[in-house]
């Protein structure tokens, strides 16, 4: 069998997830050996700097390596790349390994057109942020036909710190959906807690302290409390992010027939933050809808 | 000065929170010398148990004591009992201890009708829950007047595992409705994810170890998520007395103009609960609205 480092690896969509993904795996000693971005700019400086090809095409991704890695923005975007004359074009004997926080049955479906063309696809979803994928730390859940999951686990260890097979085609999707719905509606309640008691003019340190020490304690609030109240919104993992993830797993409770009455208005918080054109803030920016004066 | 161990202690609302606090008070040496419900039988078991006058008339436990306890149901309550021939007769030099979750305005309310007949409020707000009661390791946030406080803290060291001084009169309660209103939302939105996951067919012992790894994971995840998943609903904190706090801080945001599209939510569905019948199960039947076929 040939070890995974003398395969060589391409990168599609390089945001700051996908490109520190390619960092660390250059840090490891694998041979990322082409990228390519819908930004020609963004697609070139990450070349220069890893010394990798800078595709011109899809189709160029998959003449140029046997492993890829697809860290995409949304549905659409993932259905845009896997076409007959973009990464499907030429891919027999190549396995995908998608990133993209999207929707199961988008997994489901690129799996399909994937087996259709003689390659492989896995899932491999990431439940944490930019830091960690540049320190090969990731949280990863990962989902689809074993053959593929033993072909990429070596590289996909290098990359997590956790890493855990789900099971079938989408369903890491799914579990991904739900993590990110429950930690954006937790995030909206703290900036409803904060917010009102900023209002209230309550010492909000000490409000911090109390809920950490009860019932209303949360991983967001030791993530996000603090730049709720300092104001501080550099992004991590953006508003518009959590609306798209929210969106998500609104869709599939639809699909499921359960009422989510919280997730929807979660959904609603983040695009009302989009409208006001505070999309691009980190998801902490909830409590811009809360804290008084600051959403004017 | 005269120890607290020399005073007499009356309790008023004999619920399992109040009972529980006069068991642990007799148990560390206190004098628990007059008790007091609305419901007969109740006052007479529990004096029976800890051997205490039952009193026939609220005026009768200020009669009867010094240090008062009151650990009733809501506002209306608390007013029903602080009036002209109930508490307040005869009260002058009395310090009363108000531990029921009430609104602010409640506080401030009582506080004033004490001062006015020669006695002094106290509020301790609990962030915990019935066997908190009974140990003595009750989460407390007091507020009120200091010298009211430096009467009553050392018997309210022995309720409690962690005691804190918020301020001036009505600020605890303001800190108890913003505790109670995250944890609420988070509890519910707990639901919403694992009733999602059950609806998709997802392990949810699964779930709930990758929820607790992840941006997902909260206080609640740890009581609840068992419980909901198990479907075992002991009334620790009840569906009735969520709705009722949620409420609380509903309405302190409509006073402070603060939009909490998340909490309104979360009293929703409490309400909901009740409506079908089931407001005197524990705060974790919330579940029981999302998971597949529970709530028909």
């Amino acid at each position: 069998m040939v070890g995974m480092k003398d395969q060589r690896i391409g990168v599609v969509g390089l945001g700051r997830m996908g490109a520190n993904m390619a960092r660390r795996l250059k840090d490891c000693g694998y041979q990322v050996t082409v990228v390519f971005d819908v930004v020609d700019e963004v697609a070139a400086a990450l070349g220069t700097e890893i010394g990798a090809k800078v595709a011109t095409s899809l189709a160029d991704v998959t003449a140029g390596a046997e492993v890829i890695l697809t860290v995409v923005t949304d549905d659409a975007a993932m259905r845009g790349i896997f076409t007959a004359d973009g990464l499907l074009q030429g891919a027999e004997g190549r396995v995908f390994v998608n990133c993209a926080t999207v929707s199961p049955a988008v997994h489901e479906e690129v799996a399909g057109l994937c087996r259709a063309a003689g390659a492989e696809a896995i899932e491999a979803c990431m439940a944490s942020s930019i830091t960690q994928a540049r320190e090969g730390t990731l949280y990863l859940m990962v989902a689809g036909e074993e053959s593929a999951w033993l072909r990429v686990e070596p590289m996909l260890r290098d990359l997590s710190k956790s890493l855990r097979y789900i099971g079938a085609t989408g369903s890491a999707a799914k579990v991904k959906a739900l993590v990110n719905m429950v930690m954006n509606i937790n995030t909206a309640a703290l900036a409803e807690g904060l917010g009102l008691g900023a209002a209230m003019g309550l010492d909000l340190a000490m409000l911090s302290e109390v809920f950490s020490q009860t019932g209303a304690n949360s991983r967001v609030l030791e993530t996000d409390g603090a730049d709720m109240i300092a104001r501080e919104h550099d992004c991590y993992f953006s508003a518009a992010h959590a609306a798209k993830d929210s969106g998500i797993a609104n869709a599939l409770a639809r699909e499921a027939g359960v009422a989510v009455p919280l997730s929807d208005a979660t959904e609603e918080q983040y695009r009302r933050l989009i409208s006001l054109g505070r999309g691009e803030l980190d998801k902490s920016a909830v409590a811009e809808l809360t804290f008084p004066g600051r959403a004017q």
